[in-house]
């Protein structure tokens, strides 16, 4: 074995599932070769091009951002400002805030503008070592302007891994009845996404305010019928069923979960559907519906932490902060919350090349100034990140 | 008039208690001499030997973090995860964790190294453009390990403007019975701070779990006849009258005040005490009383927000940060949050040369990358600081 690279005097938390917890490797090294790991373990010798000292430093995998909703224009910074002075959201709205609001914005924006804003908000989440991250369409609802999204999502995999999804039923465009958006959907647009490979997977939002389960269920039908996986915005703020909704249509991941029943999570658990916690949104909604962890470990739920970067309800452009929220929050451990950006957050994205320090894996490496792995989850507004390690090949 | 430097072109919110809200000027400029303001305002013509073109940034007093606990040897992430495992705290202080775990460590931690470790944390408020900080003692407990955090905490001025706060009644150390601790406070502790400079206030921890009212009293009235400030850690887990006691010292700030009562907040408007909120504590222990911010309103007492910066129950390292919670949690105004890490923050040091862009203070800027001050508390966990100034002299 020859290596470009490696990476040496380290503490490896590799996430290998074949070792217990977060696969930990206390004198441990990272080899690489053409961009792919091509041993990471127990210190040993390795003939390399280069050799990098880590001194000492913990390794993780790059960090997985698994639900984000980075690309739109405009903010809601004077609607954040106004509600916190009394406005309710029927004045808001009326006002032009809101998911609307975005979407007008989102659909006036010319795409190289669009792509310089979200590049802005990666560079944050690049930042703290993270070096995969999905990017969803969905404040675009027309043809037109949701290909320009999906297109920008693309051209952000100069920086970063990028899986695209397109979220089409995000919300209900004013300008037609509810059944020609969902026909519009299925008929022209999913059939176009998959086409011109403009995204990996589909999503919807499952919810009073949005998509009823009727709707998405034919939204999910026709991208099957395409060959795109499926996610959903499930049980956010009441139960529709839609983790088992979602998990019927074997669904990669259902996100949010608040009003999961027990019953919902067992369905996901024999889908092998990831529960993807968004614990930004929670906090800035100030919810007080926890989501059913205990139930999601009963059955052997495998657990994703994300940022859920978006304008309205979850403006977090931080993992780390994501992971701690999640702790403090909902109560999950440290190794929960490691696992839930790395191996979990790469199972919601249907991958398997990455959050994870294994030999094959591509070498996306996070190294950090820290003691012991615990401390990322435990500080609030920290960065300890000493290097990235993002391999574009 | 003729300054050393001007920044034109930008917008301000200078917080002139003269005008109202943020003291906004749209088309306005600083001009400095020898690391002071000597005009702050609309655009006008002065000559000066550098001009920075701020190219319609917004700019605001450089923040202040009013309440840190930066000091401190440890850190309780090992706590904080066997906490998510289900630990209690006594098992958790059975393990040497806690606040006398951390006495224990910073006890035996060499100046230098407590220094060190003080800087890598000042940094990240640093970046965020804080460019004044207060910082605690209290984990030491004994008259050698407190003068030297005290030492510390000074030898961090050459980053900041540093106020430095003789929190001896932090706790109890375990050496020693309670009144003789509380005797060793009044009769050695003080003077020395007082004689030696050591620290510009004294604080303490009113609490169930910490001091006693009878307790505080007879500290409050030694560090009055020395001629130091008082500040209270008051009313956080019950209501013991913290608020009343802080202001009946004439207290600078009581801080914390999630179970004051509206008596509590009438005593300290009429003492002219800051009340200052503390987010990340409330985050992090899942507290649910919310402080009094209608009462404090009505009273005209004014609000500061601060990070409580500590190991255990708010391991905060971002200024924006508690202002993004102060107004989620607390339902604070962005007004409100900006006046509290600037000009009310200033207050609950007792100084009026910082906190404010008017003639007299001494130049402390944030230069922002941002459209609107509102997006310097709605934003969660991203830094648009584009630059920062901060004047030794």
């Amino acid at each position: 074995m020859r290596a470009e690279r490696i990476f040496t005097n380290a503490r490896l938390a590799t996430m290998d599932p074949a070792l217990p917890g977060l696969g930990v490797v206390e004198r441990g090294m990272v080899a690489e070769a053409a961009g792919r790991i091509i041993y990471a373990g127990a210190a040993r010798a390795i003939e390399a091009d280069e050799i990098v000292d880590c001194e000492g430093r913990w390794i993780t995998p790059g960090l997985i951002d698994c639900h984000t909703h980075l690309v739109y224009a405009g903010d809601r910074a004077a609607e954040f400002e106004a509600r916190l002075q009394g406005a309710g959201y029927e004045e808001i709205a009326r006002a032009g805030g809101g998911i609307l609001g975005t979407m007008r914005a989102t659909r006036a924006a010319r795409a190289e503008d669009l792509r310089a804003a979200a590049k802005r908000r990666m560079a944050a989440l690049v930042a703290e070592g993270v070096t995969t991250i999905e990017v969803k369409s969905g404040y675009g609802l027309s043809p037109e302007a949701e290909y320009k999204c999906l297109e920008v999502a693309k051209s952000l995999g100069d920086a970063a891994d990028i899986s695209s999804t397109f979220l089409g039923a995000h919300g209900f465009p004013p300008e037609m009845a509810r059944a020609d958006y969902v026909r519009l959907l299925c008929e022209e647009m999913i059939p176009h996404v998959a086409a011109h490979k403009l995204a990996d997977a589909v999503d919807g939002f499952c919810e009073g305010i949005a998509f009823s389960p009727e709707e998405i269920a034919p939204f999910f039908a026709a991208a099957t019928r395409h060959g795109l996986r499926v996610k959903l915005h499930a049980d956010q703020l009441s139960n529709l069923g839609g983790a088992a909704l979602a998990a019927k249509f074997g669904a990669l991941s259902a996100d949010h979960l608040e009003y999961t029943s027990e019953d919902g999570a067992a369905a996901m658990a024999r889908a092998g559907t990831v529960a993807v916690l968004l614990p930004g949104a929670f906090f800035t909604l100030r919810e007080k519906q926890l989501p059913p962890v205990e139930a999601f470990r009963k059955h052997g739920v495998r657990m994703a932490v994300s940022t859920d970067l978006n304008p309205g309800t979850s403006p977090l452009f931080s993992l780390l902060l994501a992971m701690n929220m999640a702790a403090t929050q909902f109560r999950l451990t440290v190794e929960e919350c490691l696992l839930g950006v790395t191996r979990h957050a790469a199972a919601a994205l249907g991958r398997s090349d990455v959050g994870v320090l294994t030999a094959g894996a591509k070498c996306h490496l996070a190294i950090w100034d820290i003691e012991r792995p615990a401390e990322l989850v435990y500080r609030i507004g920290f960065n300890p990140l000493h290097q990235r390690i993002w391999s574009a090949a």
